[in-house]
């Protein structure tokens, strides 16, 4: 039941982590806090692994990665592995540069994911960076469509069973799996897309759901998937005539906080395969 | 009176250098612009000092300090100091951290604060990491209620004494004090705790008012204390039954903005001890 | 016609690679995304080269450089112009400090930008940083009036001469030359200068027109100050009575995001001198 897993965000409050990109960092904390968890940035070497300590799970995202944050995003990774915390990886423009690829694939390599979220073409990209991956399709179209959806969640199922963890795929369809059982999502609107931040916004709740529903990881990154996917259909509901994508982001935040159970129940749609 | 007060931020605008944290700089900019100071943001050691020097006031806050940024505290700090400056320290994250507790408390002992501002753990860390201070209660519980009022009120000033300068401990209720009087004060809303960066902008925006009323520090932090407080009030009434806590975050800044002396008088809700 | 300048960037999208500050990222980011094209945040000197290559143009703003970034303009302007990308220079606090003084001036000698957007006090900061440049009148007074305005328009028009691209000063009155002609642009509002970083917007979506018009630089330079002046006077049409800064600054991203053609034909206001 998606119901239960943001109530149960809400009634833990997890702390995360987040070692993130300066662009979206402000929505990321407020998003965090909208959705019932409380959010703590630190991004140096020398206090990442206390600062990960304190907290119940860790969000690396490689949006704006540096010479100084990327050894901190193993540090932490590690510690966080240690104390068997759970943490997520958004790959921020993997495949855009060999040190964004690089440092992705070295993450996966030495830290272990419990969730791994990006777009098509980041999960690309890791797939690929990570060798001549057996059972991974190249030729995958970088957007998920109906019409390239089975093949989508065929390379996604494959791509997940490699890397050992939930990989989430968001784009117009978003497509959540453990490797077996695939979720496919269709809450959202293409307005998010003007928008920066919403999937950051999405990695940091994932990682807050994860924490906060430890037995069933798949149904927790759905639920966040749908949450976030929902959010952009209420929020979008409330806009006026003059209001464009900066109110609009607000609206999506606001309608996160407004979230129950219920609506989550009543408004997530998506099907298994 | 808080009245002349802000009244004294709008006359003379003041010009604030923050070294700052990456998650709340935005709003903090927008705060100090809202209540009539100009913000400049510089964390880079070659110019800080120089940067320092052309402003009128110094708010250090360590929310995401790091390698680069904590060298260009001191020495910003101390041309603060030698220019006669006014300058706050927000503790963020003390105790959460080794890194964070020990620059604070550098900080303190390099640095001469004309305020501290920060949650009550932050400055109870901030009181322990200085050693076995005498008269610091260890047990002072963490959130200040009606109940551990008059130990809290107690304790901030004992800290206030050592410290040698106003200590704001803001939360449920907040305490503003120069060790001698303790200004209570009961504006706000709980809601605030789910937004990121009022803290931030609160110590912002205390800068300025220390700045702008130079002879007479504690009252000016208070009505600082006060403007935040109020400016939740007053954003949280204007509130549409669809919005949350991104939206919140803009009313209240737009509340500072809009408030003047007059609302500030009338609005405010305190007592001094 | 202005009309066709916006619309090309609505239809061409072009990718802008931004190395820009923590302070205003997440509102240029949105910008970009509002007037159509889309934005890239990336400042790790291993990485800025080929993510420049990836895109349209480069923004370059100086407004939190440090020792990290500085060597990565360089780096992304050298080989923007070697792929003939647009590239332009915000010099945010020229003048503020030698390092942000002289690293303008060393990009202005090293990369061949497209255009410089700035005040007029950063630009003549620059003019003056370069020496004693011929004709640069240094008694230009800092505010572009329309008593100062002749004086105002002859020194821009010599510095860009000088500077061989096209040079905006923004201000209560607009100036965009080219060396030969000069738009004077009286879009905007007083209330602009109290949000932090409406300038930074401007320098991302000017560099997104100049992309999208690579054969008539001058005018989608001054169409692009047009928009951000005409979407200040929109959005403040849009405010609500209890609506401060914070939210005018939401209220001018949705502006641009819903500025079309006809609008931004019929609302700007130039003379060309």
């Amino acid at each position: 039941m998606f119901k239960e897993c943001i109530e149960n965000v809400r009634k833990k409050t997890p702390l995360i982590h987040n070692i993130t990109n300066y662009v979206t960092v402000n929505d990321v904390a407020n998003a965090l806090l909208a959705c019932g968890a409380s959010p703590i940035m630190s991004d140096d070497w020398e206090e990442v692994e206390e600062i990960t300590s304190l907290c119940d799970g860790l969000s690396i995202n490689i949006g704006t990665l540096n010479k100084n944050t990327i050894p901190s995003m193993f540090l932490a990774g590690k510690k966080a592995n240690e104390l068997k915390h759970k943490v997520l990886l958004d790959p921020v423009g993997a495949g855009a540069s060999k040190l964004r690829t690089d440092t992705a694939v070295k993450l996966m390599k030495e830290v272990k994911f419990n969730a791994i979220r990006g777009n098509i073409s980041e999960i690309k990209a890791l797939a690929l960076g990570r060798g001549n991956t057996k059972g991974v399709d190249a030729n995958v179209a970088d957007m998920v469509t109906e019409d390239s959806l089975n093949n989508a969640v065929d390379f996604v199922k494959t791509f997940a069973k490699e890397a050992g963890c939930i990989v989430a795929v968001t784009g117009a369809i978003d497509l959540v799996t453990d490797g077996n059982q695939c979720y496919v999502i269709r809450n959202g609107r293409a307005e998010m897309g003007k928008i920066t931040g919403t999937g950051c916004q999405l990695s940091a709740i994932m990682t807050a759901f994860l924490v906060a529903n430890p037995d069933r990881e798949l149904e927790a990154a759905a639920a966040a998937v749908c949450t976030m996917g929902l959010a952009g259909e209420i929020g979008w509901s409330n806009m006026q005539p003059s209001e464009g994508n900066s109110t609009y982001r607000n609206r999506i935040i606001d309608a996160i906080y407004k979230m129950d159970g219920e609506m989550l129940e009543k408004g997530a749609r998506y099907e298994i395969r």
